[in-house]
């Protein structure tokens, strides 16, 4: 796929009311599994998950703020984030006095509207931008919301690319949040994207789809007997914004997946942030009794930008050329993933004779050795069974793909073996 | 005690004249135990301390340099620096050639008396200022040294406030040097006030009041038996002049109270140093074969003023704020100290619900999450038996006193344990 | 030997033409030999040494190109880069053009004239300047070359100085080098000059003097039971050019000749970089299979410098300072080596009296401690067995040499006994 594919995935997906539970993460996956096949999931309201519950399934058609004169001041249909996320039904007559408690707004961002939600509290409200409601006269306002929360289930996907080895990556996408594009719209389409370019792998990629928190918390719940599996993993989210890319570790601090990103984002303009948790589902991922080895990989981090959980985040806020370059950061640290390992020197004591195996220039003397030879050097010197190429590549400065190449040509000519 | 309070007491100190042994300790002790209760121990002459012998207590009375004229030029009555400590008993008549070779000045701070001693060997000699010095004449000069150096006892002072754990702070300030305001008679005052603000604390505080390098090598040998209880120490000295305040951390490094200083020192001007065999009685506490967990908090160290160890170092130049202070970062330090420990997370598997047990705002997505909500989020991350409260506060950059908060809320509803 | 004798050894040396087989190498080393005692190894070609094979020898007596009017345009009896190493028997008469890949040049230093060998490969060819080849007709040209190569052996040379310990220090120079001055003439220079001083040593020092790659790999495979008695080691080489010095690390990075080596350059103009598997024989040394600890001691670090492997490495280039500079250097290291141990403190609670021992000054309270009294209480803080005096002078930032003084008296007192 291409950054304008990605692009015109996120345009698609923008409009659709989303939430931790309802149709909209139905329509989303829907629209995902356009792309590829995805095994849905449907877990009942009430279902034990972790230390929590799953929740009432929310649904929403319909919601206004309409003036004395039958005009819709604040409209859900123009913009699906004027509702607070789980409001419950209401129909009523309201002076703006009775109603100002349940008005959001941004002050200091006078012409955004708020991104609110209040799950686990019944409540209603709305969310407007501080100019609007600066506008309101005293009412009465007819107010509505055309909601239902009852019981139902909370929905997720799943979509498996099967690779030799049973050593998963896990790549999980928040699906939860309505009209915002750069979270996560923008990680949805570059987390379809790799799937997309995933083509007989080594090691086996699961991409989860899932409402952030009480979806991963779910997906966790019922998956712990496999999570040894899983070798490395990336909350992918914020992956469309103009900024440099960021990746925050994981709470193990030095996993193969702190060490591949740390080794592709070197040649870029980039931030590393050590773990903490708050942010996205690596906070899930990384709690104390599960302690994945799962980062977070996004552009701007997580509450980092002004448009952040408000209308500002539209899809002219995201840009084709970041989510390719996501992308492409994403595969190289995929090619370290895939490629790496620990190899054993078949002939450690001195170097080997690399001419007469054809692996080497036969005039000596010259001061321009190539860096592929160099390669070769340190991949035979590092290769004791303790190092891996990528412990190679980090060490030598060289790019991990070089190393790579060369451990691959060694092995070629029997000097090598693969150790794990 | 106040600054006020701290500096009333250093002038109250002042004018006795301390040594390694005598009547100086004696009085000191005395005033000191007007604030605390002091349980005073008398170790003979000749007693053998570990690599040391008790030395022979030293008295003095009275001791000067007269004139031809009869007037007093050196007076141990007006300060009592001017007798190198330690001095034999002296009656005779000199010139002033004679008597050069036993006069100490410092002729780079030509208006300063110098303090010196000789306890290890029997000599006598005057401390006076380079200006006193250049206005004497010839003599011949009428000298008196009315001391006795004499079988006695070596002298010094305990005071314990128990707490509910044996394991015991140690906090040793040096008592023999006289007339020296900020070494270490701020120390002392210091030591007095933490010790009259403790409460039924957890842990057990020892304060020793003890002659330098013989008094604490004198309460080792004396205490070897329970020298593994004592689980942090400092030596306290330098504690009240003007300067920021200096931690030189133990021998081990990274001790409990090396980490609880460097945190408590952290949001303040203040220098960290590595330990060295050199300063005060941090010397013999972490003398190899003890090796226990005292580092040393001063404010300008050792040797590092220049008033240090000359009759500069006066009342004056002792501040109520400085002292003050010093107390209130050590009290800090305690506080991390009373409150530090590893706690477990009884629900390590994905986040626990913080919002169904009243620790958490109801209404989601909002950016601007409380700093004590990140601090039980942290908490809950990295209660896996193998962090303490310290660790978390030094990795999330939380002040300790916010992390133990939330370790506090968290055990009262029940999802965290004491490890330790 | 000084700086100026060393200098007339490399003048000395120069003319000779090495390679990594021949006369040439004999030659050098009965030349070394005129200084030290060497036992001179002949290794039969054909001979397997580890993964490689000793090759056929090469001797070279005249090697020329003429021009149509009889002058020799190319003359190796005028330089012996002029001839790539190796190359095979020729005499023929060839164009310019026919010649033309046969001759090597460099032409962004115009002047120089190459060094090119082909060891592994039989071919022939001519290195001249670019100035040269530029100013050439069309020939034809007249070509020479009348060397052999045959069946013969590799040469080595041996020194050893006895120690009282078994333990080994290696010092490795590579002597197959034709007319280059700096590598590695120097070197060898600087190595009899070394082994020239060392009387009496503790430590056993094998001074080995052989062709690069080959020889190195020779010696490791007709000396593999012994090398677990090599305790450090160096390859010397570049030690005579006007750079500053720089040592690069062993593969183990830690290794005590690193330590040594990092504590004597500490007062100097240096650079230490860590160890890569590219450079002179510690190539060899360091593969994983031995893993020695070998670092290596150079000036400007291999091929660093514009001259590097060009006529202009000539005896010019390298200077009596800068050898003398490299000797002491590696004097100092020597030192360190050889003293360098782990002590116990016999008097291990609380310090030792050192005054009652003639070991302190006898006047307390003076601020301007000498530095000796302080490496005496480093060494007896942290002789616990588990630190070398190495370690305290890293620790204490004193000199080494001031803390083995320290440790002797400390051992005469009878406060220290020596571990290892």
């Amino acid at each position: 796929m291409t950054g304008e594919e990605m692009h015109a995935l996120v345009e698609r997906l923008y409009p659709v009311c989303r939430s931790i539970t309802g149709d909209g993460v139905r329509r989303t996956l829907e629209i995902v599994g356009e792309h590829l096949p995805l095994d849905v999931h449907e877990v009942p309201t009430g279902t034990q998950v972790l230390d929590w519950t799953v929740p009432k399934e929310w649904n929403i058609r319909d919601a206004y703020v309409k003036d004395p004169s039958g005009a819709r001041v604040i409209d859900f249909r123009r913009l699906n984030l004027h509702v607070v996320g789980y409001s419950v039904p209401v129909r009523g007559t309201y002076t703006l006095e009775e109603l100002r408690p349940r008005l959001h707004t941004l002050p200091e961002q006078p012409d955004l509207v708020p991104y609110r939600t209040s799950y686990y509290s019944e409540t209603w409200g709305f969310c407007l931008s501080q100019r609007t409601l600066d506008g309101l006269g005293e009412g009465p306002y007819e107010v509505m919301v055309d909601a239902t929360l009852a019981d139902g289930h909370l929905t997720y996907g799943e979509h498996v690319v099967r690779g030799t080895s049973d050593e998963e990556v896990l790549i999980s996408c928040h699906v939860c949040h309505p009209s915002l594009a750069n979270d996560n719209l923008a990680g949805i389409a570059v987390a379809v994207a790799l799937a997309a370019r995933l083509e007989a792998p080594r090691l086996t990629y699961r991409f989860v789809f899932a409402p952030g928190t009480i979806g991963a918390i779910t997906w966790l719940a019922r998956n712990r007997d496999r999570l040894g599996r899983i070798g490395a993993g990336l909350t992918l989210a914020c992956a469309g914004d103009p900024g440099p890319l960021t990746y925050k570790r994981s709470r193990r601090g030095d996993a193969g997946v702190d060490r591949a990103l740390a080794h592709v984002l070197a040649g870029r303009p980039h931030t590393i942030l050590d773990f903490s948790p708050y942010g996205y589902d690596e906070r899930q991922y990384c709690s104390p009794g599960f302690d994945l080895p799962v980062g977070s990989l996004t552009r701007t981090p997580y509450a980092g930008y002004p448009e952040y959980h408000t209308s500002g985040d539209h899809p002219g806020f995201v840009t084709a050329e970041a989510m390719a370059d996501t992308l492409e950061t994403l595969w190289e640290a995929v090619r370290v993933l895939e490629r790496d390992g620990r190899y054993r020197n078949l002939s450690p004591y001195g170097e080997p004779q690399l001419g007469r195996r054809g692996l080497y220039g036969s005039i000596g003397g010259r001061s321009d050795t190539r860096e592929a030879q160099l390669a070769m050097l340190w991949v035979l010197n590092q290769s004791d069974g303790g190092h891996s190429l990528l412990d190679v590549a980090d060490r030598s400065g060289l790019p991990f793909d070089m190393v790579a190449d060369a451990a691959a040509a060694l092995e070629g000519a029997g000097l090598l073996k693969r150790e794990d």
